[in-house]
């Protein structure tokens, strides 16, 4: 089995910057914790970040025949991007949607997103510990599927 | 450490209807693995559930200076009742936010919750396995209130 | 075959104030009509009212197992109660909404039921003849049901 | 005492199309029940449809000073037409709005009458049953009216 | 020169009704003092009532050619007939709207006329008199045209 | 019997500007107009114009007592000025509402007003004749008076 | 196989009038295009034109049994009629939807049909052209279902 | 004479937590303060908590007949209930309608109440003195009754 | 200490004109009153009507390091005054805002106040009484405020 | 004369996925019609798809000097793109808009098309028989730029 | 060539007060600054405040025939008053619209100007140095209307 | 110091296309001109141009560390990239965001940015010399900075 992992707009600037919305980890440090995990559960784990939402669209597309679930933080493009959402809906893999800022407290603007629809769930407020907890819904979720095959 | 879970109306149905929705675990089923978990962790654990908003308020009310932390599925209160919301305010623990289904695929009226600015976190859609997740994400808060401490 | 019909907030009041309103007849006049219909027609009938949100969920799920039909006028509760509205769907029995006014001439906030969906009819501002014509109505339900078992 | 039926558009279709929605019962089965039960009560009834506005204006208007009561399926004009609001406002007889399906359970645009705050009331989401329930309110209201003059 | 004076749904109840609101004059005794107005002024008078909307747009239509000017009261269409403001706007000839009754302190609904964008004015809340300054401002346009024309 | 004409705000600016929208008349010519018609029918006139919400709010409640009539053009108040709105229901006068242009084919913002539900009626978009069409409708309101207090 | 081809209300006056919106040609020209491509491919033809919102359902309501495909431009009732939408669902006929003009530029009213959901298609902004190509839609139509029956 | 007061949910919660919003006073020693007045104007009062709707309701009908005035504070159920509206229009007792925090400063939620039209006044933002503010509003409301029994 | 009772517009109309809505006091009669509750605690008061918004924004103004608290009605303009509110903003002193009439049950545009977030706190709905509690509240904000001094 | 292609987000994934929305055939068999109607026209085709908003912008202004129209399937930036709008309003070419599926049956969001208003013409829910019509029309267009220039 | 400043309502507290938002220069420091700045440019300049929307106006229309541009900072009259709108639209000079703050992040209300549209540009956000600014761009507006001249 | 230019989609193709909205410039032009005014003030300069939502932010990303402001014309993405206002607040530089053409007179899509809360100002509708004054603006903020510093 194996978690493709597609990480948002500005995720990349995580632990440098406005720390106090988000946090001092970095991206890679959660990379890590994934990782580390994964290979507890001998999963095999991919990490992508990009700025521009047509790269996201290209590589949930890839994940088609490739992967078996996406743990995905929208970040800025989870309250618009359609193609993003068509995309996932596309692949019809698992996907979990991970905010590591409880958005509910934020601007009415971040209260919505478009892509939730699509996914199998959505973990949000837990910062870093929101992409663990991810880690833990998707080996659910590949156990179930596993349970079912047999 | 101890947490009180508190579920809202009509949870005690879960598994006798609507299984199309819902699934077919019971809540006890649910509050069964919780106490579990909670055991393997050395953690106290009560389960409460009520179809009065008001008794709700009550029980979280209660929970202060009693608990370290609240796992809450607000059901069909979640996207109207103030009380609730305040009496969380009020008692200002930890509290995770739970909903089995996915709420951004159903009715207008259930994609919003005024709960969920008062909350830790929130857990959306992945069926009982996200009771589950709560009890990993409050363990995770304890552990990090904990590090806190020392 | 068995009908419970539950009353609403404030429906106790009836026939003693807000006459230009409702009228004068009292709840138990009402009801004492409705038994003597039942009784003509050998169905077994129970009266519930209460002016707790909660209670009527709880009276809603005692239903399953018990009854075959609801006549419900949920009054106050109609144009939010997601709790209510959730229990019907979840006992699945018929459902008749009855209110004694015309609702649609009252404030725009008592216009809109969040009920309605999930109930087989609504029966809306004949005064206490409604519940009358629920009556009728639900002994018709009873008819095809019967009809259909056959 | 007279009664006139106004069937607004497409309701002459009934039973040949959209049986899903609307059931196997047609038009003139429904008018044939209701002029039963208007014979055993002594009652006279017209029977009148039309997909043309207008034309049910008009209708509605020429029973100034000939029918005694209105029963009123505006079927799609119910949710726009200030014509046929109006010209029932001016004839001032009672008129009991009836709806075939459920219009809480359909699209929005569906779910709100401009209609239904100029009638007695309404009965919506009985299927054909509804002209039966109608009838039985219009006879109550008769008798009221009757026991009145007395 | 000609006028063409067109009156909406139920503008022929006139007199006979609602008089709290439309008062006692009868749509025949409003056109007689119209039509002694035009007399006056040797000015060719028409007039048209029809209930419907259809019927409306047809007679304006036929105003192309045979007619100067349009004083119309659309009355229960003023609010939603995008058909009538399509044939005003087709015929290109100055039309006046006129509205018996305030429109502003009326229902929501009757508040805005989607017509009136098309006119070339509108005379509103003066009763019966609103049609006589129709025509006193229909003339002065047809002076304000035939000085151009000189 | 005495009717004060008051002007809103950039009236005064008539016949200068924009006479694309407002035409080349004046504001004085306007009133010239208004004062022979007053004195061919022996009703006192009196002109007011003001840019200051407040001082138009003033000159209305000096109308108590001292007018019979009001015509006003509130300019770009009639869109907010609840202060004018309640000064003319407090002096309980009528009021006749004028706007030079149509404003049902201008911006947004321009095609409500808040003090029409005040005025006895409203004149719209016949430029500087509707000023003409609003002494002859005050003429005809002082006769109705006058024939009623006979 | 046979279209009927529906004009909604003031398409009749087409060429004549708003040359600078709909273009030079008349209805009948537009006929006659259609008349000859429907020939060329054996098609049989029959076309309808009515300022009658009820007199378009009426039309409607006889394609069934009598036509294999329909072609409506449904004008100024596009943004309202429900009635409309309600006849081509209950035919249950592959319905096109044509507007001559790019109706996305022009007023916010004229952007959104509420017929477009149960046709087949729509054909917008290509002036008299959409006609035609309404008939190349068709056809391709109907050879997919003869390809079907095969 | 006799007031009750009633306080809503989290009303008992006072002086304890959120006292940046809600001040050090506990919910006793504003009632102390508020019996002292009583005493001191030999006027009977009572006091009642609860986080229930519907108790609240409950209580608010059992001063039918029992007292002479309500002061109430309906905390997070002022901005959804309507069974306690509809509660307190059925006694028909002047209530004065209390909020502790200036909520036209707080969320958007909470600044609207659906219960102000039904009282007879609101005081909001004082803080507890807010309170004894109502007490005296109340002490004037029973004066002029009993200057008007006189 | 100095209070500044400030009167928004056609408030110096009170007890002429709409007594159903406002009473049969003058605002000398409420200002007499305030006089002597202001002479009994020695405190120092001047009061101020205008019509015009921007004379009460340069009241205000003046009261900067002139007064020590605001009793403000700003009538109409509470709905609408940014200007005022920037002004309360601006001088930073403790204001009540006080309405004669019960606003929650008028009309929607006089339902909210723009006012109201930069005030200490509001009473509404108490009559001319409305003014005394005001009188007292500011004592109780004096007395607070001098107890924090000391 | 050249006709460009571009197709927007997930188009690449036709026939593989979703096939109950889009159909089973893929872009390339799409391609191919239309490179087979363009040969037998004598009319250069080129083909373009991008999920990234900004390369169809660069796509868009390359047509500029190169190209005589465009064919375009925005998808999924058909609805918040206010880039491509630009785009397409700056290289001032003629251009249609193609939806595969009937967006006036899917979710609210999909119902609107930014792009709209700077095409020449849309074509929607004809699925892949859409781009075909398109070339139609888009040849048409061709011919009367020709018939133009001649 | 001469410039007019026009500062609205409460422009004259600045540096006063509420200088977190508005900093610590006086009005009197800004114009001293404008004023060298006219200087060195030998152009005109002319300085005006007034809490009073009319007044704005007034000095607006006076600017027609005297100034040749117009600096305004509307402050709170900016969300609101079409009056001063309409008066800048009269007089038909180039107008500087400048924000002292920068609205977008302030209250809803103050992020919407009805002023912008009818102004040359606007500078938002940049403190006092917002005048400087304006004064750049008023020289560059003068420059180019000569150039335009020879 | 250093200012990097950022300019958004179409920006390329300004002086070449829609000379009625955006002038006869081209981009080149106003950069050399921007140029020229860094070089007087030694301030360091570099451009950047693309239509890529995504490169924007990659583009701000890299001003971390390497920039002292920037000046951003978002263009089309202004109304809708919460990608490029975070990635703004993310490196927390002083920012001025350019709109060429005055955004309140156009459509009402394009009169709200999303990005103007994180920018030190706007400076709107000046045209080409909108960039210039965004120098002038950045200049003085960076002798502010400078002057803190010492």
């Amino acid at each position: 089995m194996k978690i493709v992992v597609i990480q948002g707009p500005n995720i990349n600037m995580l632990g440098t910057r406005e720390r106090n919305i988000y946090g001092v980890m970095s991206m890679e440090d959660i990379h890590a914790q994934m990782k580390a995990v994964a290979e507890q559960n001998s999963v095999e784990i991919e990490f992508f970040q990009s700025n521009l939402e047509g790269e996201i669209v290209d590589r949930i597309q890839e994940c088609l025949g490739d992967a078996d679930g996406i743990i995905i933080n929208p970040a800025a493009y989870s309250h618009s991007s359609i193609a993003i959402r068509d995309a996932i809906a596309a692949v019809n893999l698992p996907a979990i949607e991970v905010h590591i800022s409880n958005i509910a407290r934020r601007e009415e603007f971040r209260q919505k997103s478009v892509i939730s629809a699509v996914t199998a769930g959505q973990i949000i407020g837990f910062g870093p510990v929101g992409y663990h907890l991810a880690m833990v819904g998707m080996l659910q979720i590949f156990s179930q599927i596993e349970a079912f095959k047999k």
